[in-house]
């Protein structure tokens, strides 16, 4: 099956000076590797004539497919329209549809129509009008000589749907392409190389349809297992099998498949066992509750948390013993079970988690440097602690930190 | 003064199939154009030698600077080092200081070196060696007919030191640039039109060589004046100027300037008065709480925080009377000002903040839908509150409602 090579256009002045982050070319490399399409370059190109056309000429040497964003307003420095015309030798008329389209979409706001924006509605005569039922700009879509090009706003949610509804639904019609079926095994607590080492025999015995990706993110290793083939349900139940294979060596830091995140399945753990989770954070600063309650429907299982930045609070409010501080100190295994127990105590949680720790860059001493932390999870009968010896960046640490708590409070409520 | 032309290329199939997003690009194009520099176009290439080849050869056709990132690790799909020894035709060789220097970095690190690894030493004979002090592949530097060219790791810090450290004090070397100075007003707390309306006169009467760019983003809109001249001095003096004819308009919404946070802003306000805060978060869930701490030196004004999720301990712990609740609900003036009223006492703080609302997306009645939101900032002898009517999405009511209550203390601090 020969590769299909597609290239992406991004047009404006804006993108270059680095006004705004050009997300679109990312996004759309996403959607059309999970096709099976292989993007081959992405070029970023101002409003200036001569650079839009020798980025033209260059991408339809190589590839099968164009994608262009931006350059579509309806003023007189966007250029793609124009251009586009002149590239492919036809003139710009009248598309009823167009206009009318566009007519429409102002009079639904009951905004007034512009001379300037019903020439939105005049397209090249040599393209097809694709609807842009979200925006004023039309998308226009070309073919020559094999080659087909998509121009596209540049406003991210008009590309995306012009992307969802007429372009990724045509790519296979116009070329034959392999199925693809990507899963994600989602694993946190364990580093890349260990993660590779426990599963390397695996790994090397892996059929040849089947391509594992190691994708690493703060504290967190995502397994992509992507199968290619002919059957779309047969690769799953191939990539399904593989999953099966590899689960009992790596089970214990799996915490979900595909789209879930750490916070989300540990909500779904504690909606299903019926518990709930209270925080002392320290060191962390209240960041571990913000990720908590980031997710809808947390105050079924989250009872609330107390900041305690000094001693006297932690004392006051959690009733850590005040001998405990003075002989171990705030950053200790001691302390930082102490608040655990007090912050269960004090919200009558199922389980009680704490941080504490010096997160940087200042306050660190020989015995206890920057980025020294522990953490702990309380529950019925027992206290789980853990020392973390992490970097010298301040946020750095308050984000690992706040993985790691998560990771022990899956574990205590997975195995108590 | 001619116009100096840029380009970037990144290189790594990594971009162009969508597993990670080119940051490097963008922050490139903003550290030129501050400088004056045109980035003309940014091309992304996978680690293919065909393409990457192409990419350099039309890339030298029309630029005065190249910046390549990215293809440098030590394995054999990392191209970009013998594709630029091929394109400028030299031999690869040894550097000796290029290997002492990946020597040092690995045994600094306790880590034994490869032979894979100290190939990194050997680099193209008709470049200049860049020392890359945070990573192990150097930065390369070539020059040929007038046009410069720099090699960095795709690493976004080791890219970033090299370009910091070398290339951008480099280019006034190089190239006559203009002179340019940008200031950054940051406002809070009123929106980009509103602002816009209020200096609206002094805007138009900007002298020509000063630009005016408006930066909103979340709740926040900053002023960014560019002036453009001969003389540094003249302009931050012109600059400077203007900026204290429009402050007397917008002063009660500015918090700072250039790289100042609003975070960093209102921790410079408690210092400088020795005062303290803590926080009730209840729809905010610790979010406003983690913005503070992540201020190194922050627990010198922040007291501490209780998040309580649910009534009982609204009473329980911040003393919110269960009457107060039960006729107002916690979604309320009253309730959210006996919160801060409590957590002042609590942890005995001048200012005492708090958030109560519905983050949604459920949890909302036709009285008080989602996105409405009360907070409050209580100090000695004054409880002042607001109510928020934000949106539908959970996670932008959190961070709106985080900007509006820093902002509700930055007018506490400065106006009582």
């Amino acid at each position: 099956m020969k590769v299909v090579r597609a290239e992406i256009i991004a047009i404006g002045d804006e993108l270059l000076y680095g006004q705004i982050v050009d997300t679109n070319s990312h996004w759309i490399s996403q959607e059309l590797d999970l096709m099976g399409v292989k993007v081959v370059r992405k070029t970023t190109v101002g409003d200036d004539r001569k650079d839009i056309l020798a980025a033209f000429a260059s991408a339809e040497a190589r590839a099968d497919i164009i994608l262009i964003t931006g350059g579509l307003g309806p003023t007189q420095d966007d250029l793609t329209k124009p251009l586009m015309a002149e590239y492919f030798n036809c003139p710009i008329v009248e598309n009823p549809a167009a206009v009318e389209a566009v007519t429409e979409f102002f009079k639904k706001r009951g905004r007034e129509i512009t001379p300037l924006n019903i020439l939105q509605g005049h397209l090249p005569a040599c393209c097809t009008y694709v609807p842009n039922e979200v925006g004023t700009a039309p998308g226009m879509w070309f073919e020559r000589n094999g080659t087909y090009w998509m121009s596209m706003p540049g406003v991210p949610h008009e590309m995306k749907k012009l992307m969802r509804d007429f372009v990724l639904p045509k790519l296979p019609t116009l070329f034959p392409l392999p199925i693809i079926v990507h899963r994600m095994v989602k694993t946190v607590g364990i580093g890349e190389s260990w993660l590779a080492d426990l599963i390397r025999e695996w790994e090397n015995a892996l059929p040849k349809n089947i391509r594992l990706a190691y994708l690493p993110s703060l504290g967190h290793v995502k397994l992509r297992l992507t199968g290619f083939g002919q059957d779309k349900n047969q690769i799953e139940k191939d990539i399904q099998k593989q999953i099966d294979m590899v689960l009992p060596s790596i089970e214990k830091y799996v915490y979900g498949y595909d789209d879930e995140t750490l916070e989300r399945a540990i909500g779904k753990l504690l909606t299903t066992s019926q518990k709930t989770v209270a925080l002392a954070e320290s060191c962390s600063g209240g960041y571990i509750s913000h990720l908590i309650t980031s997710i809808s429907g947390s105050s079924s299982y989250f009872q609330g948390a107390v900041i305690p930045y000094h001693n006297q609070f932690k004392n006051e409010i959690l009733q850590v013993r005040n001998e405990t501080l003075s002989t171990f100190g705030a950053v200790s295994e001691e302390t930082v079970g102490e608040m655990a127990t007090g912050v269960r105590k004090l919200f009558n949680s199922d389980f009680g988690l704490a941080s504490s720790g010096i997160a940087g860059p200042n306050g660190g001493t020989e015995e206890k440097p920057v980025g020294t932390v522990w953490i702990a999870c309380a529950g019925e009968g027992f206290v789980e602690t853990k020392k973390l010896q992490l970097t010298q960046d301040r946020m750095l640490n308050i984000q690992l930190t706040g993985v790691a708590v998560l990771n022990l409070l899956r574990i205590c409520i997975t195995e108590k």
